[in-house]
């Protein structure tokens, strides 16, 4: 078992704002999103949580040992520095998408991502204090092997990260179906996902899906820890071994 | 025809640099990717470019009108601001895919993109100026019907994602293999194509396409200019348009 | 008596490098800088702290509540996002300039702050876990008198702006002197002060000084509290008093 | 002769934001206002202009070549991307004093700074094209001699930035009142300001003021250019043969 708490933020009304009262600049909008999202990163990440871009609209963060005394403050402080405001839900749950459709269906209740009147909304509850274990969080670390000379350095720079692409949709999904749990893009050619407890035989498995539906060759580096913060290093540790010893999953866990 | 001037900006080193001497936190390697991304899309949209993070490592930007010492000039910002440094390949071409792959094949054959000396290369040529047309550059801005209505209120923050991703991994493959196009996911459910000169019926059979592989509806507006601001701003009128007339397609070219 | 915890933030070597290997554009230099400083903001705000720009290449925090793991992670997280670094040095003392002497020196006796080989020092202690109180650290926040009035909407800009330097410059003096205290210019008209423990009486004659010598009209809200940013909020109330009911100089003391 | 065209920038109706509904954390506010000046140095500085923060409230730029379309662009990006709004009003003038007054008399003709309903304003005429020069930009970049030696190195942080700061507002006023002259402290030990055609008689007068009256020591460069970017510039080199061959004043003109 696991025991993540994520947050779903969501920016309030955000389609009908980048129209009005004429299209907005894309280049703009492009800055606003990243920026917010860089903010989130380290507002998050300072108390040990992993925030993924996802949508950038709706992002989704790990946050496992945050309290909603810190969300509220990650809100005001968006809101003191941004034209837009989030709503924030947290959940738990025994998987990490278990976690995430709570935290959905309790936004989903407090009015329509587009109502006017919908803003700022904080809802859910964290993890109780008791209940927390140093195994909350299992975070797994992909990446492609070899992306430099395969694809980098040899191909075009869009074909490169077309077979980058289709190897997270396909484990995006593949672990959202297989094992409930959710892949993210990060950048370059590295994956992360939250897991749901799983083994190395799961891990393997996710490999040889998506080698062979899209060909793209995966190794993984996975950690588990309280928090995403040391479950991520971990992660990144066992990847570093992987790189070392040429094998395919490497468990970093306590 | 087009004439689609694009620019590859290729982060150095940057693999290496990030486990170097040990796993570097991810909550700063997200932070500095979103980040750099932003100052880019200042950079070159202050001259009327547009910039795709795509990789983040690698991202893609397309930059008619923007001449060399313009790209030394946003090179040299980078490297007094960041502890990276970037390298920039500029290349045209009938189609951006073309373009796209001149400017890789340069960048390439300056060295890996994980040699440690290979550092800020700046290479290519920008459209020459008495070849510049007001129609060089065609921009199509996708977008998910309802997605709102349909996803974001209705199901699953990830399976909202699951969807859009498919949508965008769909389209991407689609307009590269049958139009030479490329296509980049900007946030929320848009999707903004730099495309070789396609008609109407074109943009009707990339949307069929995805309806029918992946079923998710798209509209989309097309704008054309000389450079890609204007092009994509008259592309997000178009769109607007879509939106009051109920259209798929609709072009706002000259 | 205060306690407060002060931390110098010196850029290493960062005289030479601004030349190095030719004059860096001050456009670049002054983005680096600012957005530093927005950074350690957030960096020690999240943790109650209160930082100030002063010269930017040497910038003072307020860092009660904030132990050296929490530093070395500052130090840190700026190392993987600029081309930079920065030495910490963190000391306590029964008055703020007292502490911010100790960690002057600690840090001179480390190297010179343009020594290529003294890099990212990390010296000192924080306040002892057992030797906190409610009462640590005393906040003042200044402000000119209908600023707007008498100065922004009447006079020139510049005129203006050495109206409400000489303000400063004649209260930091002055507290400098008469009380081993603090004060640092934030912005518009306010300046915030961190305080040895000062009664009313002190802050009159503040107050009156300036006025007299440079004929600048202050007001002050006081507060207090465990760590900088209760006792800079509760500042920030105790001035909205002031505001509203004509007193000069106003006390929101636990 | 120059012929100085200045900008001045203020933040709509700031005051009673900060305190609206209540008061706002100082460190957003803090990482607020510096981050929107490191917007505007890029958004300026990108168009061969100078920013100087000042009172971070209303902020002062030369903008010699930036036209009224361009000064609508960076005043519809801050919109797009922060939660208040920017007024500017630019002029021009035989003098950098005499220009900024007259930016600053149409600026408060619109209406208060504090007013609700005064929004986004953009008043003014750049340089007509014409008229502009090789010479209209005079640069004088200041430095004080041997600070980290003399200061950083040996006395107290705090008591470092005091003489730095008492320099500097020396000089300011100074400048302004003998030639009608703008300086602005810019981080470390350096000032920067826009002059008038000063000769080098004027600046060692200038050096040999402050050395008097605040015992500090400054060595100048100076540069001149149609834009203040090339003339700061120059003034950046000639300061850097000012280190070399010892002398207090070096010009670098054309
Ligand atoms: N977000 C993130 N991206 C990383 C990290 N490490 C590497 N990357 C990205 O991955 C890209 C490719 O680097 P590597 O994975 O080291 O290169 P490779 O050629 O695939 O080599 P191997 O993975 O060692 O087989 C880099 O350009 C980065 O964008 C990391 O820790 N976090
Ligand atoms: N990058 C970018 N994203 C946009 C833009 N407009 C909307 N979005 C994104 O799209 C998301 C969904 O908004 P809409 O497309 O307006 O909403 P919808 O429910 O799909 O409604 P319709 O598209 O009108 O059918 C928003 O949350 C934004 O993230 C734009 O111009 N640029
Ligand atoms: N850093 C900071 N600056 C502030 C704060 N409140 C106001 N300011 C600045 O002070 C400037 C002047 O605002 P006010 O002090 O409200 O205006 P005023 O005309 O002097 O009016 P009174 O102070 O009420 O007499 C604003 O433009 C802001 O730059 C604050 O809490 N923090
Ligand atoms: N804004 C800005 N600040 C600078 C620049 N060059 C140096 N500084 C600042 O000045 C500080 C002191 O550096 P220096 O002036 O090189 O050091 P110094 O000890 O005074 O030595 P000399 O000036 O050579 O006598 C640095 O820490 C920077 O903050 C510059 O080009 N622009
Ligand atoms: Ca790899
Ligand atoms: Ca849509
Ligand atoms: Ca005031
Ligand atoms: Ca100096």
């Amino acid at each position: 078992m696991t025991n993540t708490q994520v947050t779903l933020i969501q920016i309030d009304n955000y389609g009908p704002w980048t129209v009005t009262p004429e299209p907005r600049r894309e280049v703009d909008l492009q800055t606003l999103q990243s920026r917010l999202y860089a903010d989130l990163s380290q507002l998050f990440g300072n108390r040990d949580g992993y925030v993924f871009f996802s949508r950038f609209d709706n992002m989704i963060a790990v946050t496992n040992g945050i309290g909603m005394d810190a969300h509220a403050l990650v809100q005001e402080s968006v809101a003191n520095r941004y034209p837009v405001t989030l709503s924030l839900s947290v959940a738990t749950g025994g998987t990490p998408a278990a976690a995430l459709d709570t935290a959905s269906t309790q936004l989903q209740d407090a009015g329509s991502a587009q109502a006017k009147d919908r803003r700022e909304i904080l809802r859910g509850e964290p993890v109780a204090e008791d209940r927390r274990t140093a195994e909350d969080v299992q975070v797994a670390h992909f990446d492609v092997n070899d992306a430099t000379e395969k694809y980098t350095d040899r191909i075009g720079a869009f074909d490169t990260f077309i077979h980058i692409e289709q190897g997270y949709a396909e484990l995006m999904r593949y672990l959202r179906e297989a094992h409930d749990s959710l892949a993210f893009f990060v950048g370059g050619d590295n994956i992360i996902a939250v897991c749901s407890s799983l083994d190395e035989t799961a891990y393997h498995d996710a490999i040889a899906h998506v080698r062979e539906v899209v060909d793209v060759d995966l190794k993984v580096g996975v950690g588990r820890a309280r928090t995403a913060q040391p479950a991520g290093m971990a992660a990144k540790h066992a990847l570093e071994v992987c790189r070392h010893d040429g094998r395919d999953v490497v468990f970093d866990e306590p």
